[in-house]
C-alpha cells in the first residue's frame, strides 16, 4: 500500500484546516460549496483514501471499539459508568461487536500513545471519546488521523465529529424555571472551573432562565469550584453569609456532591434545607433519594445514548457515512424530590 | 494440529472429575500424589497439551483479558465497578494487554455462547469472573476446556480455580464484635436468599460471631430477601414489631442499600437509628458518609484486588504457572460513622 495521505497534507494543499478536510469527508453540511469543491479537488489530486473506507475495505477488521474515561475520585462512584457501558455493550454485540477498554492517563503524551498504539496495532475500529475538553488533544489527534469516533459530548462547533450530548443548558434552564415557580428569586449557581466545556454549557442554561425571567444575577450568586462536597458547603456557606438583601434562597448545584455539600451547609446554617432555602442537583445520582431532604436532580438518559451512539458508529464504520442527526442533544428529565418542595422563605421578613 | 483432547476425556480415562483434572494441570497441592500420578498418566497416553500452553506457543496471542459483569438495577450504582475497572486496566497496560468487555446476559446459553465465540474467535487469551454461582455454568466450562481465567470470588473449594476474595464473613464477624462493644446483643441479620454463594459467606461470619460471644440466634432474627431498599425497610419493620424480649437492637445488613432501608424503617418505628437501634452495612458505598445519621460500612479493596488479579493471571498466561497464593482471601475494612456510635438502648426499661 503506498504512503498513506494525511488529513494536514490535503489541508495545506486545499488552504483550509484540517477540521474542515474532516468535515468534507464526513459529509458535513457546515461547509461552503466552494470550500467543499477545493476540498475535493485536493483529495482527487493527492489520491487520498478515507482511513475509515480503506479499513472496511480490509479483511481484517478488529470489530472492536476503543473506550476510556476518567476515573472518580475516591468515596464517588461514577453514577453513570454501569448503565452508559452496559447499554453500549448490548448495542455493540447486537452487531457482532465488542469494547475494548483502557486505562485514562491524565498525562495527555501518556494518552495519545494509547490511542496511537490501539491504532497502528488494528486492535480498534473506532473510539467512543466523553472526555471532551476545550481544544482536546485526543479529538484532534483522531481527527487529523481521519480515524472514526463518536463523542458523548461535543464542542462548540458541534459539527467537528458525530456526537450525542445531554443538553446541560436546558437542564439548569429547567432548574430554574422549577425553582421560581415555588416563588424564589435570589437563585445562586455553584458552577466549575471557567476550563469546563461542560460546566459553562450547564451554568450557560441558568444564566438564559434568570434573563428571561428579567431577574439580574449578582456577580457574587455564581461561584465556580471544582465539584466536589467540600466546595458546595463552602461556596454555599459564603453566599448564606451575605447580607439579607442580596442572599440566595436557592442554589443550582452543576452536580449532586456540591448540592449535598449545600443542603448541609444551610442545615448548619440554622435553616431547613428544602424548606427555607431550596437546592437542585444534576446526575440523579443513586445518594439522590436517600438523602435528608431527598434532592431535586436532573437525570440523563444514559441507556438511551450508549446505545444510539454505539449504534449509529457501526452504521459509520460498516457503510461509510454516519446517519443523521450528526449532532443531536438530548434534554435530561428534572426529577422533583423534598430539596425544592418547600414553602417561600422570605428573607426580608 | 490434531484434534484436541478435551479435559473431561482425560478424566474418563483417569477415572477422576474434570475438575480434577483441571487440578492437576493447575498444579494446586489439594490432590493427593495417587491421582495426581494417574492423571498425569492420562495426559501423557493421550498426548494432551493444555490449552493455555497451547496458546502461548502460537504467535498469535490476542493479549486482551475478557471481562463481564451483572449490571446495577436502575436507581443503584455499582460502588466498586470502576475502581475495580480502572485497576485492572493499569495493571494489564503495564504488561501491554488490554480489557474487552462485553455484555451480561443473564440466559445462561446465552452467556456461555458469548464465552465460546470469544475463545473461538481468539479474541481473548483469558477472562476474569467477578459472577461466580454454586455449580456455575460458565465456571464449568472454562475449566471443562482448560481455558485460563482467575476469579474475583471463590467457590467452596478454592482450590477449584486462582482467585482472590474479600473476607465478608470475616467482615461480619467484625461488624458483630463491634456493635457486641457498643453493648448490643440483640443483634438481627439482614441476609441474601440461600442461593447466594456471597451471602451466605457472609453470613456464616454473624453465626461465628454470635456463637463466639455465647448468644443464642432466634430463627425471626436471620431474615433473608433480595438486597433492596424495600425488603430492608420491610424487614426491619417486622422485626421491630416482634415482642420486647425478643427484639432486635441492632442489625447487620449484608450489603448498605438494605441497611439504609433498615435506618429509615428504625426512624418510622419513633426510634434513633444510631442511638436506639444500631445499623451497619456493607460496600461503603459513596452514599454511606452522606446519610442521616452516617452508616457504619465494610469497604473492599478494590484497586488491590483487581489488580493483583490480573498481575498474576499475565503471569499465568505468560509463563504456564499461576504464582503462589492460589486463593488468597482479603479483610474488608470496617469504617465506623453514626449509625453504631450511639448509646446502649436498653429495651427493658
Amino acid at each position: 500500500m503506498a504512503k498513506r495521505v494525511t488529513l494536514r497534507e490535503i489541508a495545506a494543499k486545499a488552504s483550509v484546516s484540517y477540521q474542515t478536510v474532516s468535515k468534507v469527508i464526513n459529509h458535513n453540511a457546515d461547509v461552503s460549496e466552494e470550500t467543499r469543491q477545493r476540498v475535493f479537488a485536493a483529495i482527487e489530486e493527492m489520491n487520498y483514501t478515507p482511513n475509515y473506507t480503506a479499513r472496511s475495505l480490509r479483511s481484517q477488521r478488529s470489530k472492536t471499539i476503543g473506550y476510556t474515561w476518567e476515573p472518580s475520585p475516591p468515596d464517588q462512584a461514577n453514577p453513570i459508568l454501569d448503565e452508559f457501558l452496559q447499554s453500549m455493550f448490548r448495542a455493540a454485540e447486537k452487531q457482532g461487536y465488542y469494547l475494548l477498554c483502557f486505562p485514562y492517563h491524565a498525562e495527555i503524551k501518556q494518552q495519545l500513545d494509547v490511542y496511537k498504539e490501539l491504532i497502528d496495532s488494528g486492535r480498534v475500529d473506532a473510539f467512543v471519546l466523553s472526555i471532551i475538553n476545550y481544544n482536546d488533544p485526543c479529538v484532534n489527534y483522531l481527527l487529523e488521523r481521519g480515524f472514526p469516533f463518536v463523542g458523548f459530548g461535543h464542542l462548540d462547533d458541534s459539527t467537528l465529529f458525530p456526537n450525542i450530548d445531554v443538553d446541560g443548558g436546558l437542564g439548569l434552564h429547567m432548574a430554574v424555571d422549577h425553582i421560581l415557580s415555588r416563588g424564589h428569586q435570589k437563585i445562586a449557581a455553584l458552577a466549575w472551573p471557567k476550563d469546563s466545556r461542560v460546566g459553562n454549557q450547564r451554568l450557560a442554561g441558568y444564566i438564559a432562565a434568570m434573563q428571561e425571567a428579567g431577574i439580574e444575577i449578582l456577580p457574587e450568586w455564581i461561584k465556580r469550584s471544582i465539584g466536589t462536597y467540600e466546595e458546595g458547603f463552602k461556596s454555599t456557606s459564603q453566599l448564606l453569609s451575605l447580607p439579607e438583601s442580596i442572599r440566595p434562597s436557592a442554589f443550582v448545584a452543576l452536580n449532586d456532591l456540591m448540592a449535598i455539600g449545600a443542603m448541609d451547609a444551610i442545615a448548619q446554617h440554622g435553616l431547613k434545607p428544602g424548606q427555607d432555602v431550596l437546592v437542585t442537583g444534576f446526575d440523579d445520582t443513586p445518594t439522590a433519594r436517600f438523602l435528608t431532604p431527598s434532592l431535586t436532580s436532573l437525570r440523563q438518559p444514559v441507556s438511551r445514548i450508549g446505545e444510539t451512539l454505539i449504534e449509529r458508529l457501526i452504521i459509520y464504520l460498516e457503510t461509510g457515512h454516519y446517519p443523521q442527526p450528526f449532532a443531536e442533544l438530548i434534554p435530561p428529565e428534572l426529577v422533583i424530590r423534598e430539596s425544592t418542595s418547600g414553602i417561600k422563605y422570605d428573607l426580608n421578613s
